[in-house]
Order: C-alpha cells, then sequence, then structure tokens
C-alpha cells in the first residue's frame, strides 16, 4: 500500500513539474529554449568550518568581500568555487566543473538561451538556487540567491559567473530577463569570473536585485522563470552603444 | 563687481549644463533623443497640510496606498496629482496638464524617446526628480523618487503615469532603460493612470527599483541617466512574448 502511495505522489510530482514546465515555456515562447527547474538548497557554507570571520560577518547580513584565489598558494591550483559549501577541494580551473557536477551535483545544462525556472520562493533567507550553463565553449555558474541585507526584508540576487579567468570573461555579456504579468525586468552585464567570490558580488550589489514584492510580481506559484541568455561581448557592443 | 562674478557663475553654470547634456548623449547616442537635465526637489507634500494621516505614515517610511479619486464628489473633477506638493486644486483631466506646468512649473517635454538626466542623486531622501512627457498624443507624468523605505538605507523608484484614466493607461507600454559601465538595465510596464496614487505605486514597489549601490554604478558624476521610450500596448505586445 505505501508502495503504491508513494508511486502515486511521484507521478503527481512528475505532472507538477511538467506544468511548471510548460508555463515557463509559454512566457518564454522562443523556439528551442530548454527550461530547466531548479530546486531550492539551504547554504551550508556557513557551518563552522574553515571561514568562521566570514561566517560571523555573513549571519550579520553583511558579506565580506572574499577572495579565494589570494589563499591559494599554487597559482595553478583554484579552491572550489561552489557558493553552498565551505570545500577544502582544491584544483585547476579546468577540473572545477566536474568537481561541481560530481561532488556538490549542481546540473549543467547547453544551450545559448535557457531558463531557469527557481521553485519554492517562498523559502526562508538564505537560500541558493544553482545551476551551470554550458554555452560558447564556455561554462557558467548562475546563482539566484536569497538573503536578508536588512534584517526581516529578504531580496533576491541573481548572477552570472563564467568557470574562467576574469580576462575570459571580459569576452562575454550575459542578459537575466523576467517577463510576467505585462512588465519585463532584463538586467544586462559582464559576466565575473569564478575566481572572484560570488558572495562579494552579491554584496556590492553589482547584480540582478528583486525585492520581495516585485519577485512576487514576476513568479508565478511560487516559481520565477528567468530567461538567460549569453553572447560574445564582440558580438553585444555595438548594440549596446544604440 | 558682484555682476561681473554672478556672469561668470551663470556662464559656469551653463558649461556644466552642457557637459551633462553631452554625456547623456553619448550614452544614449540613437539620433533625435532629447536629453533633458531634470534638477531635484525636496518633496514638500508631507508639509502638515489636508493630508496628516498620510505624513505620519510616509515619514515612517511606510506610504499608504491613497486613491485620490475616491475622495472627489464630483465624478468629473480630479484633484491636482502633483506628487511633491499636497494642493487645494481640483479639476477636469483635460486640465491638469496645464495646472501642473503653470502652477508647480513641471517641464514638458515632447517625442517618443528621451534621456531624463537627474542631476545630485546624492541629495539626502526624501527627494523627488519630475517631468511630463509628452507622446502619442497624450502625457505622462515620469517620477523618479529617493526615499528610505528601510532606514538608513535609500533606494531610488521611478515610474510613469499616464495623465488619464486607466482604460486609456492600458493602451500604452513604458520603458526605462539605464546603460552604463558595460551594465544595463530595462524595465517596461503598462504606466498607471495618474488617478492611482504614485506614492503606492512606489510602496507597492511595482516599479524600477534601485539600490544605492545601483544606482552608483549607473550614475554618473552624481547624475544618472534614464532613457525612456512609451510604445502602445497594439505594437508591443507581439514583441513582449518574444
Amino acid at each position: 500500500m505505501l508502495f503504491f502511495t508513494q508511486c502515486f505522489g511521484a507521478v503527481l510530482d512528475l505532472i507538477h513539474l511538467r506544468f511548471q514546465h510548460y508555463k515557463a515555456k509559454r512566457v518564454f515562447s522562443a523556439a528551442g529554449q530548454l527550461v530547466c527547474v531548479v530546486n531550492p538548497t539551504h547554504s551550508l557554507k556557513y557551518a563552522p568550518t574553515r571561514c568562521a570571520a566570514a561566517q560571523a560577518s555573513a549571519e550579520q547580513g553583511v558579506l565580506p568581500p572574499c577572495h579565494h584565489h589570494e589563499a591559494v598558494h599554487d597559482p595553478q591550483l583554484v579552491p572550489c568555487t561552489c557558493p553552498l559549501f565551505s570545500c577544502p577541494w582544491e584544483g585547476h580551473l579546468e577540473v572545477v566543473v566536474s568537481h561541481l557536477r560530481q561532488t556538490h551535483r549542481i546540473n549543467i545544462l547547453q544551450g545559448a538561451e535557457i531558463v531557469f525556472l527557481a521553485t519554492d520562493m517562498h523559502l526562508p533567507a538564505p537560500t541558493d538556487w544553482i545551476i551551470m550553463h554550458s554555452c560558447l565553449g564556455h561554462q557558467f555558474l548562475l546563482v539566484l540567491r536569497k538573503q536578508e541585507k536588512y534584517e526581516g526584508h529578504p531580496q533576491f540576487f541573481a548572477t552570472m559567473m563564467l568557470i574562467g579567468t576574469p580576462t575570459q570573461a571580459d569576452n562575454f555579456t550575459y542578459r537575466l530577463e523576467l517577463n510576467r504579468n505585462q512588465r519585463r525586468l532584463k538586467w544586462e552585464a559582464t559576466p565575473r569570473s569564478i575566481l572572484e567570490c560570488v558572495d562579494s558580488v552579491i554584496s556590492d550589489g553589482d547584480c540582478l536585485v528583486l525585492n520581495t514584492s516585485l519577485a512576487q510580481l514576476f513568479s508565478d506559484n511560487g516559481s520565477l522563470a528567468i530567461g538567460i541568455a549569453i553572447t560574445t561581448s564582440k558580438v553585444h557592443n555595438p548594440e549596446a552603444e544604440m
């Protein structure tokens, strides 16, 4: 009996995911866009591990700028850049992607334009929604974070980081787009390198920032669909001058 | 001697304005765009006049939804909709524009696409930057407001209201665009009617919202250039589905 109940639950979940997928596709109806349902993860990074100072600041809602690469002795090695966990792993930049996939189970998606469908937006801060995006021969890390900069007032921060060097990152432009209820919000910027800390990008506010009220206007049944596109800066810059 | 000093000051001001105009044009370099330098006005609305309750709430940083039109006894008459002053004027919707121009000295600009160059962004909250925009046979009121929703954390809110009825407003889409330092932020929405209160639009957060850090990234020497475009919804909607 328990087996049948669980099966029925799994089928219901599948129908629900399919329905959310359909809804997200309807919002961003361009053909060929891949919709990825991303579930939230409660950040475990600030558990008492190697970075107590960062943790203390984070708990006060003020995330300090942290520069992983400064702490690395072998310049060929970079630490794990997963925003969720304080992970002792170090390795070459080329193997960061496989580490994130295998150890931290972060999904990777292919395609120039994808839709990131973050579920359960109502969950309390701090919460992260994370995927990797493979595009134009590079991999990018998309982070959506719910965080309380001002106590009692959670905000959503979304940014894209290149899994590569800052020089490589300068060659790209990423676009995040929200579109619902006859409102549209677009953020375009050069991605930061994963060697810069995602926490500092978010604490600097140099990303897409949404108040709770705006996030509610753009979300549908607790899910927020973010259209993502990446272009090379050479193609993009003349248009940016418009 | 004083005369010459004043003349010299005036010439310096003119050069400064011309320089700011040139800079804004460079950011939004599409030909034919009109750049309007808009100086800030410290809001006098919450001086102790007819709306003491609204004033008290405003001082606490919580602006209540206010519905001017509910207070009007003659349905043909609307009260003054100037966001800056509590003005006892009432009149027909058709003469609101001339009242705002003549009594409150709010500038009006023509053109489908204009650049709104708000100066002195550093001034303390609450501060408003306001112009009217004449386009597609209608007049719109653009309001940029600096306000502290959370104490000690001023934010910028920008919205566009149609000087007309809500039914008329539904026919349009307005776009606000910031573009600087390889970053671009676009907000598109249906304008609200001036019969709805601008304070409630801002307290609902249903507008372009900028944190101070983001406003600094987009501003140049204390001035923020906002590109404005208005289209009719019929033209716009197929594109919005993209």
